[in-house]
């Protein structure tokens, strides 16, 4: 048997809605899931590798990127850019990976626009009071940055309508279950297997 | 918040493919899924209540179910019939539990016309060489019926192109988890919990 081709898995979610303790929970033991790499005009800094956080490239490669289409998504900020590279990522998922993508709201739509097969997760805490709690707990963020925080996610939970799953994150634990059986139950798909049934 | 509705979960395969250690396996420590009462023809024997492993009807009454749609899949065989009744799955989902329908593929579509929102499930043995020895290893089927059966889930294999997921029983515990995770990541569907992202 032939390994199976993995998925591209997008997750987004606001600032605060514990994302990132959730996704680590969740891929603690898996060896089939990875994270993509995205390339940046950023400056490699001293102790960094091309390749492991990111691909670095100049300013002039990024355009010839956005321009071939190379680039599953990406956003040009003032003072650096950054994408996905289609590349990178079809050779992960042809290796059997699931590979794990990161982003906002924005991005994702671009992805899911460019790989319909995409699986697209939006994680979300309990209420925007709950939000607004969490981020405050923190204490890193000042009292307008709190605010436009949560004008954003509001901002994105209307924008959030091409998403396959919704996971809310009451309980970090019971999120990261759903997240893994997410994936698990993705690589079950009919379509990814249905070439067993015809191999009889 | 309230209840989340739950999902129709419909689990094919043929006989062989170890479909009942897997299920009974998946189920264990999980409070969230039920299996659905068939209604019957059959007389109900000594012990049997009505309603716990089936609602027992007359023929006329059976009948009469099919004839108002009130049964999502039913077959009628010489001696007696048999079929899923839609009020009693509908009455489970509203109250929040994940219904368990193990039928064969020509009700399974039945379902699937009926509910398009059913989660289809088809569980195969890896190839049909291992069917074949799972089958003799019984020791409980004649060389005939062996043969019979082979036939039979080729057929299947070729008509089950309306399933949503396929799970390839090599490992029991594996595909239980399988199972398992396909049913909790379809409680996650978008469809299922975009209220919360308008309720803000």
């Amino acid at each position: 048997m032939a390994k199976q081709r993995g998925k591209l898995i997008v997750i987004s979610g606001p600032s605060g809605a514990g994302k990132s303790t959730v996704v680590s929970k969740a891929l603690e033991g898996r060896s089939d899931v990875c994270f993509s790499v995205s390339v940046t005009t950023r400056k490699p800094r001293p102790n960094e590798v091309d390749g492991k956080a990111y691909f670095f490239v100049d300013l002039d490669r990024f355009r010839e990127m956005v321009e071939n289409d190379e680039l599953l998504e990406h956003a040009e900020y003032v003072a650096n850019s950054y994408g996905t590279p289609r590349a990178y990522v079809e050779k992960k998922l042809d290796e059997g990976m699931n590979v794990l993508l990161d982003i906002e709201v924005q991005g994702a739509r671009q992805v899911h626009e460019k790989m319909p097969d995409a699986v697209m997760i939006f994680i979300i805490p309990p209420s925007m009071e709950i939000l607004e709690q969490r981020l405050r707990g923190r204490g890193t963020d000042s009292e307008r940055k709190i605010e436009a925080r949560l004008i954003r996610a509001k901002q994105e939970y209307a924008e959030a309508d091409f998403y396959d799953y919704i996971i809310i994150n009451d309980d970090a634990d019971k999120a990261a279950a759903e997240f893994s059986a997410i994936i698990t139950a993705e690589n079950c798909k009919y379509e990814l297997r249905k070439n067993i049934l015809s191999e009889v």
